[in-house]
């Protein structure tokens, strides 16, 4: 099996063509992210996560983690080169500078997660969390609470978790029980959680739990959940790791995929905890998580299918099998037009999810960054539009795309041997963690364009009708592209239209049209980046650039892009003004 | 995880009102198979798969098989289940009498064999084989051979298995290298066999390999192959078993799923061997083998998509989470719109599948028993044309469905004991083998379509056409369903239009389109099939039949079918009329 090499020169494209990382650079604090020192950064992570990360992805998949006197044990080839990624300083790119961090842009930070996931998608998973409560804590904990755990969060010498579900609470949180009271300066946790990634291990000397529970008195339902920071062993005064905390993993699941990270049943028995932000704010701090957390598991999407090409191209590059319409002699198959097919649909979307997902990223930045006003907050409100669509749109086409990769094997890739299956089983998880694709898509739908009156939706669609003039000065070599994007455009005008004039026919309306509204809207913005993306490249070529076979691929790649995967919007829209009425017409006994 | 119960009520309402048995029980030898007959045989054939497959079919992912010494050894539960298989005469349904089988339809065998397929897909692939083998000696093995082996093949006794690929010939069997030498009346094979699905196991006595060997100075390619039947244990001329014959079972593979069922790398050592037709002929035995698997392997992907569909409905209707827009209290998830739009989605898709292999099985007994010479060959044609369509659509769409079904158990769905992740590992493999989705493709837009100079496509459109008026006569009810498959034929004419004007544009066009050209007639067929469904529905309905619940669930289910799948045909149309260009653009380096 090939090993994993970052597509770094795509990223950097991405980064410095699609997601303004000049612009960003300007905002304060990110005035270090020159394209150089990016480059660099981006060039060295390559290196690490292709021969330290990808390595170990195999060894983890096939011995899995167990689980022993309440600790997980897992690969000791994880462990090794775990300590390889702290020792390295890799935990805090994105972070800010006065937690340890390194304080780059989102945007790039991503771009390097990008690397890990890709290289081991389980593995990367230990990172990602502890990144996303370190941020948690960074935003909504005291400053004594700070002190005591950031840094060595950030530097991933102890590593995060977040304690979400329960048994009868998966995507409702209101149904959570966990129980906190009051002790000294602190609380007394007490409670089970399920699906705990990464929640234990033996990687480092603590984890830090970040738990929802509840304390006394405590309104039900979603607003009378608190926030808690859990420490698997406790903290003395100095900083050091004290006694256990009664924090103990109970089990860990077998599971289709990502075998070699541990998914935990944690059990808290009255064990210490600080909490994090006022009581009964707990869901403040977990969407700060979350959100975090959900533009990463969009990432992931990317990042297995971009891993799946890869490995299912060198095969395409390497079996010889069967004759070419125009040959005689027997060929190696991406001569024949449709593995190529197979090929492009991969390769087209990979970079339409890629570029959504650190353009919307890249809003992040400015959301955060932005001294003036009105554009930190339209940069927040694309934000909060754009994460359900590439988590939800990046996942569920990583599906397609990890099963088009073991396709592209034949026989070979149903063997698990090949490699080719794993990325199918490891990828299977990312539409249902961290909200599933339902939950996106009620989110987009009912927040992120009802509730916000399509405000935020206009802009977005007004930014996309506005490269339609960028477009045109390329004229015929973009024309296929921009009628595509055209025609798209209008079939979501006219299913938002349909939307907001009949969301209030029938209280199902939202919910039976959103998941075919959030893969619309993916479609579509993908096809806006490709676009963007074939007019960069348009202009690079017509300066004489001299990377020629680059720039036009990206052009051919777009195109593809536009005849062979646009046209689903179509079939989207029709779906979606067909209502709610047959999804919703049979009883229970019919099905 | 619940039990599987066969949809007998949704397979005889597809047998009766679809695939006209009445008129299939009027052609000569098939008196037998009166509706009463039918429904019997169905009830009965549903209570063995539920009760003594359908228990077995996760013990065998979870133990797999082993080699040992030559010798492949499969689970117990496996080897007692299939004797009862063999002990209650279930091998013969469908297979002639003169063999000892019990001489129905194949249409009615094909619901007989979802079952079997749907309760365990890794167990039901001994039977699939054997019977497959057992018609290939049938209609091409010489007298003495068929008194040899085929009463003990048909009855199960024996099993069979294809022994067709080698490492380097896959789907290019022109690379067949395996030799046969004449020896006495016989002759002694060599070579090496892999992917042998069932090649051994301890189930039975013996196994009978058919085998693709060259014989000396056979021409080179696919006109130089000849067909063996290899023992496993030669045959005495008794009939009874003697000494092992040199048929080696070197390894097994681990696979992604499908582990109850062994897939061998076979040797073969100047194992005794029959010809099988005459030399030089073994791809026309291997063809008879292969339609018939064919048809029988997209079947699989209706049975593993069901199987999911009851699983996943039986999830929703008893986890609760959540609330639904219309009430206060936690609800069952069905009462989500998008959960019941997932479920909709299998349903109708499962309907469609279903209805489009039985229907066409049903042109397959007209192929053979019609005694009027044209409507025998408009049935075999219509079942060359629509073969691989129902081989690569339905288990196109098993990979959507099961993947769904997965889906809708939430973070359930992940954890292997759930089961739910089981069906997608174990559909995995139907789009690859007895041909790859490509290779059906390539088979439909090349042999079937374009060398046969249209006429099969232009007979398929008239009938299709021709369901308008009965459509017609149900007015406003059915006029959603009318519509939606009105807009499709167009799609599919102005597709076809496009190739028999352009295929000779360049060599790479059929096969750059071949794919959607597949599942834009796999849709359009399914949706043909859902229209009429619909229309034998509301005839009960107008007739004041008993059964409202069931016939007006059928209309509910055509018409999602209508609004929501059907207007991807009009993306695969797009996507065909692009043509090819953008899909052989690249040059190797630029992917």
């Amino acid at each position: 099996m090939p090993d994993y090499q970052a597509p770094v020169k795509d990223m950097l494209f991405v980064l410095n063509e699609l997601t303004g990382l000049d612009q960003i650079a300007g905002l304060p604090g990110f005035e270090e992210a020159t394209p150089d020192l990016v480059a660099a950064v981006l060039e060295e992570a390559a290196q690490f996560a292709s021969e330290v990360i990808g390595p170990v992805n195999t060894i983890g998949d096939a011995s899995g983690t167990r689980v022993e006197n309440g600790q997980v044990f897992v690969a000791d080839e994880f462990k090794v080169a775990y300590q390889q990624f702290v020792a390295h300083g890799w935990g805090g790119v994105s972070q800010s500078t006065g937690a340890g961090g390194q304080g780059l842009p989102h945007t790039v930070g991503l771009a390097v997660e990008e690397m890990w996931q890709s290289a081991s998608l389980a593995w990367s998973l230990c990172p990602l969390l502890t990144h996303g409560a370190a941020r948690a804590i960074e935003m909504h904990g005291d400053e004594s609470l700070r002190g005591l755990v950031l840094e060595k969060m950030v530097s991933g010498e102890w590593t995060g978790a977040m304690n979400l579900t329960e048994a009868q609470a998966g995507s409702d949180l209101a149904a959570i029980r966990s129980q906190a009271v009051a002790d000294g300066d602190g609380y007394r946790i007490t409670g089970q959680k399920i699906f705990i990634t990464w929640g234990d291990h033996d990687m480092t000397d603590n984890v830090i739990h970040l738990v929802l529970a509840r304390l006394p008195d405590a309104p039900p339902g979603v607003m009378g959940l608190s926030m808690f920071a859990v420490p698997k062993r406790q903290i003395n005064a100095d900083g050091s790791v004290g006694q256990p905390n009664n924090v103990t993993a109970v089990s860990v699941e077998h599971k289709l995929g990502i075998n070699g990270s541990p998914t935990c049943v944690m059990a808290f028995e009255k064990s210490y905890g600080y909490l994090i932000g006022a009581p009964n704010q707990g869901l403040r701090c977990m969407f700060t998580m979350m959100n975090d957390a959900r533009l990463s598991v969009g990432l992931e999407g990317v990042a297995i299918s971009e891993r799946a090409y890869q490995q299912a191209l060198a095969y395409a590059k390497e079996r010889v099998q069967g004759r070419a319409a125009s040959q005689d002699d027997a060929v190696t198959i991406i001569h024949h037009p449709d593995v190529r097919r197979m090929l492009m649909t991969m390769k087209s979307y990979i970079e339409a999810m890629r570029s959504s997902a650190y353009v919307t990223s890249a809003s992040l930045d400015r959301a955060q960054r932005e001294t003036d006003k009105a554009a930190k907050a339209a940069a927040q409100a694309r934000v909060d539009l754009m994460t359900p669509i590439v988590k939800g749109w990046s996942t569920e086409v990583g599906q397609v795309l990890t099963s088009i990769g073991l396709q592209i094997h034949g026989g070979m890739g149903y063997i698990e041997e090949t490699g080719a299956a794993q990325y199918l089983r490891d990828g299977r998880i990312t539409t249902i963690y961290e909200g599933t694709t339902g939950i996106q898509a009620a989110d987009l739908v009912g927040r992120k364009i009802l509730r916000d009156k399509g405000r935020a939706l206009r802009a977005l669609i007004a930014d996309v009708r506005s490269t339609d003039a960028e477009l045109a000065e390329y004229g015929k070599e973009l024309k296929v592209i921009r009628a595509a994007l055209a025609v798209a455009l209008e079939d979501l005008v006219s299913a938002t239209d349909w939307l907001f004039a009949n969301h209030s026919r029938s209280v199902d309306v939202p919910g039976a049209v959103s998941f075919n509204l959030l893969m619309l809207m993916g479609t579509l913005a993908g096809g806006w980046q490709m676009a963007r993306a074939a007019a960069a490249a348009a202009a690079h070529l017509s300066d004489g650039n001299a990377d020629k076979g680059f720039y036009e691929a990206k052009i051919i790649t777009a195109r593809f892009y536009a005849e062979q995967v646009m046209p689903v919007v179509g079939a989207y829209r029709k779906a979606i003004e067909s209502g709610s009425d047959t999804i919703m017409a049979l009883t229970e006994d019919q099905f």
